[in-house]
């Protein structure tokens, strides 16, 4: 399955198994750890503009901040809101359709702060066994 | 937050939005599509050989699919198992660790299968606009 990235198809056989489908790229882009950090933050917290977001995602450098915001934006999952103040004040919240994501991320999020413990252990014990 | 490798915490703050927090790289590989294809697959069919693997992640390369089946293994999510047969035939499947993600990855995957019509009218709105 081939698709052109602005073909829309309605009749709702996309697969992420299948190659080509844009639904694998969104699955990779969605899953990505600066995606689900700012999805999470926004989801959590609520509108955020983009300084108070680059130190709450500790270690991020404003290219890779910068990169996903437009990403998560053209994707339609945030939007970038304009305040006409002086100096104008620039806000990222999440849309409607982001706002969907929350509790499958939060899923996503909560596993791995759970499990980590557990595949550090069968990392160790991977690295013993196969020294 | 910095932690070495095989470094076992057992007080539970672990914390994606701490730099250097494992939780975090392992956010990024549960939730990168090859990951998630993988256990997807071997949570719905069960154990599978390679070859059966790389059929159905249509378009994986060997060399990918061969990295990801080691995290995984690493990870304490899946495991390889040897038949002593002649000649050997060789499984993964999900360990008990493993089958405890499918929910969340499924939640994920649905997701991106429901939603993907909505990012793509997102995405030619946006190319439109900043065109």
């Amino acid at each position: 399955m081939t698709r052109a990235k602005t073909v829309i198809d309605t009749t709702g056989d996309w697969d992420p198994y299948a190659r080509g489908c844009p639904s694998r790229e969104l699955l990779d882009q969605i899953g990505s750890k600066w995606a689900v950090l700012v999805l999470g933050e926004l989801g959590k917290h609520g509108p955020c503009r983009f300084s108070g977001l680059r130190q709450r995602l500790d270690g991020v450098s404003e290219k890779m901040l910068t990169q996903t915001l437009r990403t998560l934006e053209r994707d339609g999952l945030v939007r970038r809101t304009v305040h006409p103040e002086v100096p104008p004040r620039v806000e990222y919240g999440l849309t409607p359709l982001g706002q969907t994501l929350r509790e499958p991320l939060k899923a996503l999020t909560d596993w791995s702060v759970r499990h980590i413990p557990d595949v550090l252990q069968a990392r160790a014990e991977y690295d013993t066994r196969t020294g």
